[in-house]
């Protein structure tokens, strides 16, 4: 049977993909992804087809991916990060329906959450929440709900798709909500480009989070109540209690 | 100047580690943790000095490995999943302080709430919280806060160390919580020994849930309110709006 590979490759950087998701692309005849993800990997798998379809056509990528394991090929298809959080892994089995003939393994990889904590130190020790602020697919009252419920919880806060030109205000918005249940000074912080050229950390107060400028290369993180500023790191402790 | 990894080694089998936790590994002389997760990768690092301590003696274990690295020696120090969620990264840093001369480096691993998704399906699509349920280190009402909120913010929810021998109903309890906001057909799921013998995955309604015995090998996952169950996959769409 064909397999269909769904590859989370990480950040970028090729160290921090598993063993799993790099055999799994050198036994694809084909990988498939957006553009700028394959482009990361693309020197490591030089003798692969590649194909490749723009952002917001996630769909079609999918299709395109049975499509080729159909034809009798072992395919991957890559994201970045771990596949299986805001990744492509949901569609795949959802377009994977009409696809009885094809085999689809999922492989997970380091989500952008865990990646930009490594980087940052250690905020999401304790329970968190992971938000996404783009409203692309999802209305704003939800993602607004899920903020206020996240920041009255006390959950440690990752933040995916702070910003775009056409979202520059969203993550302001956002900590105006969090604002509501957690004090100004609650450390936070942002890391830009993980595991790529430029990585870059910074930890900040939130109420200086809410006037910070991020692009959609940062990935960012408001600390429970409990989170510490050590020696520049965003430190989150295990627990509530004194041990 | 001495380095001190703290490595996350994924599930437990040896291709779900980076190459980055990888080499870390090759680097150091001496490699520290809990007994289990030693054992999981011993075989692959015959050529070190292997040290373990018992669970619950974490400080114990930061500082044996701050002492070793001290001594003129490469550490890494493990943990299963991620080091930076539920991990040893935090505490590390924390004592850290007192070790100025030892230089930290984080190095992320698939955690659980990834690797047991990929086996489940997909159900971390979407917006998700992560819950650990041990109250050893947290108090119950901050942890049944948590349930409450990520329920009525109908996040999808992976929970950690679902139960135990002395905490045998604390399951059926935050099902409970969970019920007050969904449905008792939320599509839920769990996964056990990820990534190890024995690997299996059932999904079930939350209902179903509810009345389920788990162990601490166990990770548990409760679907968002569009969560699927497609041919006994879990599934989470990426989005609310019809695309």
């Amino acid at each position: 049977m064909n397999k269909l590979y769904v590859v989370g490759i990480g950040p970028g950087e090729y160290e921090q993909m598993t063993i799993k998701a790099i055999n799994a692309l050198k036994e694809s005849e084909v990988i498939i992804g957006y553009t700028v993800y394959v482009d990361l990997i693309k020197d490591h798998f030089g003798d692969k087809e590649f194909l490749t379809t723009p952002m917001k056509k996630e769909v079609d990528r999918c299709m395109l991916a049975f499509e080729e394991a159909q034809k009798g090929k072992n395919v991957s298809l890559v994201c970045s990060g771990d596949s299986g959080i805001y990744g492509m892994a949901g569609l795949i089995l959802e377009i994977g329906q009409k696809y009885e003939c094809v085999e689809v393994e999922i492989i997970p990889g380091i989500t952008a959450a865990s990646s930009g904590a490594a980087v940052l130190g250690a905020p999401l020790i304790h329970d968190f929440a992971v938000i996404s602020l783009s409203d692309l697919l999802t209305p704003m009252e939800k993602i607004e709900k899920r903020l206020q419920c996240a920041a009255e919880a006390d959950f440690g806060i990752c933040l995916y798709n702070p910003s775009s030109k056409k979202r520059f205000d969203y993550l302001q918005k956002a900590c105006d909500i969090v604002l509501k249940f957690a004090s100004e000074d609650t450390v936070c912080g942002v890391v830009r480009n993980i595991g790529r050229e430029g990585e870059a950390i910074e930890v900040m107060s939130l109420k200086e989070l809410r006037d910070k400028e991020v692009d959609m290369f940062t990935t960012v993180y408001i600390g429970n109540s409990q989170t510490k500023n050590i020696n520049g790191k965003m430190v989150t402790p295990r627990g509530y209690k004194n041990v």
